[in-house]
């Protein structure tokens, strides 16, 4: 690994307490160039701009696929990667989806351990707070052909993100609009997947809603994802949430869930989800949450269900008595070193450039 | 329009009987930046790199749409735009898809007509030669968030494009992969679109097909399109082509084909095409010819159809008994001045620029 370290720190500018999520960028950044059939170098550079021409192909023809991950900073400054080995399978499962080349072990796993080391001090500290991690691959040959790209980028950048309690929302059973198709890139961290989310999402807004439950694109009749995350349905004391396929994210956090809520003995059923289902227990009572995962903010608790233009309130639950509460709990409590890992998820980042 | 003409042509090195199509730039691009909700000055400037991050949400959400379409140099050396407010149209109808903002007529066709103003000594004459123009629209924004954009660029590039025949091809019919999703972006010249067919490509052509004729998703019994383009099949003396919906793209050539066609006095029928009728026309010897059409190559004539593990055998026509190649010389022939244009679809380029 080349290491060029940044000689204007922005980190003293940095507030802990007062940042903004998202656009907040740590000092570094790990950049690798893939060029000839092979890759180059990992370095780890200042994080800031790099030169592209509006032909770069990742713009033109959508290769770019992306993985999303936290580092966590325990109440004695012990820096924590959170189940890393599983985000560097799915970068790899999504860049062969699209064609893309494979990154390595070395490339994924020690550019991140790394780049986490190196600007631990941006990490923040306390209940909830992290460093939300961003790795990605995308096509950077500069070309007007519709073909697979001869170069692309592989990189790590990272920004801190703060602790925060999402409200219920209400959720729009989508009816119309999907997200993934048969034989499709669905399951993949495909960047287009995003983009085509956001007009079908601000339709919903308008409706009254703050996300959509993906169905499947034939019959709506199954449920699929919410919003950018997998879904979680409890009927009584029985989980449901749909099988990963070609059109369901292999999910990082739906998974850790999945374990968590077998340890605490509640019953999981990995199985398709009807909608009908759903809306019969939700009339009859028996529906007691639906809710979504993901690594940005763990779970987000559903209050309505919208379908057939009706909105479907669901019953509002205690933390105690709340899966969806209890296992986000068990979960950043593993992430953030406030109990014991039982299933060997942390990986600890030791200190080897910060001290150099 | 702000313009900065480059001090460094790189046309003295071009040369127009010997450059490689997709990856020689013309000297200019038009680029013109969305900010606080507004566009800003367009701006005509030399080609060349802009500075982005890894973080730049185009290639994080697939924010990114784009047009193909090309310019005609005639035998007198009058440059000629084909069709032009479609390509507008359309980038508008993408760029909404994707929740992006729409350009302007003036950024979008003044901007174009003054690029190929500029630079139309890049612009090679003869016979199928023109130069192939890119616009595009991607997302700026450096975000590490899974929401709507906030900045955007607009740009024109463009690439000199040589004449190029192409052999006849063999289409595997898909079987399991699809690009397009009920509900989903298939209609759009959307950047993911193209990244997500890359693969199952690759794997028709390790089968012995050189494309693939995508079907719908949920039965693969409906031709949608073919590799890039729009697909036509001819069964006896009726040409068919299935109609434009949410999942289909509305081709420019596409489009001229089925006017050109009406004009020869063929009969078209825009309407949903059966894997299973054309299997059943080839074993019959009622199907003629099946054929793509697209900006890039105007039309490719497909040899072979893939269909359960058999490859079926396309009759071989003359060019004056095929109607792929006779509406692609009525096409060209407009397109390059060398006929009337009944239609109104050439657009010629006033020298402005390059006189300045």
């Amino acid at each position: 690994m080349i290491i060029q370290k940044t000689e204007n720190s922005r980190i003293s500018a940095f507030d802990p307490n007062n940042f903004s999520f998202g656009n907040t960028f740590i000092d570094h950044m790990i950049i690798c160039e893939y060029d000839n059939g092979k890759w180059g170098d990992v370095k780890l550079v200042p994080y800031g701009p790099l030169m592209f021409t509006p032909a770069m192909m990742g713009v033109n023809y959508g290769q770019a696929c992306f993985e999303g991950m936290k580092a966590y900073k325990d109440k004695d400054g012990q820096v924590f990667l959170f189940r890393p080995e599983k985000n560097f399978e799915r970068i790899n499962k999504s860049a062969k989806r699209l064609a893309m080349p494979q990154v390595t072990e070395e490339m994924f796993l020690d550019g991140l351990k790394a780049l986490v080391d190196i600007d631990r001090d941006w990490i923040p500290q306390g209940e909830g707070m992290s460093l939300y991690i961003r790795p990605l691959i995308f096509a950077t040959e500069e070309a007007l052909k519709a073909r697979v790209s001869n170069k692309y980028m592989f990189a790590i950048v990272a920004t801190p993100a703060k602790s925060y309690y999402t409200e219920p929302v209400s959720v729009k059973i989508s009816d119309h609009y999907s997200r993934a198709a048969n034989g499709g890139v669905g399951f993949a961290k495909a960047a287009g997947n995003y983009a085509a989310s956001f007009y079908p999402t601000q339709l919903a807004i308008e409706e009254g809603y703050e996300q959509i439950i993906w169905t499947d694109d034939a019959t709506h009749e199954y449920f699929e994802e919410s919003g950018t995350m997998n879904v979680f349905v409890r009927i009584n004391d029985t989980i449901y949430t749909p099988p990963t396929s070609e059109k369901i994210l292999d999910g990082v956090t739906r998974d850790s869930f999945i374990q968590l809520a077998k340890k605490r003995g509640i019953e999981v059923k990995i199985e398709p989800i009807k909608v009908k289902d759903v809306i019969e227990a939700q009339k009859n009572g028996s529906l007691k949450e639906v809710w979504g995962v993901g690594t940005a903010v763990v779970t987000t608790v559903f209050q309505a269900l919208g379908y057939n233009g009706e909105k479907l309130q669901l019953p509002r639950l205690s933390e105690e008595e709340s899966y969806a509460e209890s296992l986000k709990r068990d979960l950043v409590n593993i992430q953030s070193n406030l109990s014991e890992d039982p299933f060997g998820w942390r990986v600890q980042v030791d200190h080897v450039l910060e001290t150099a």
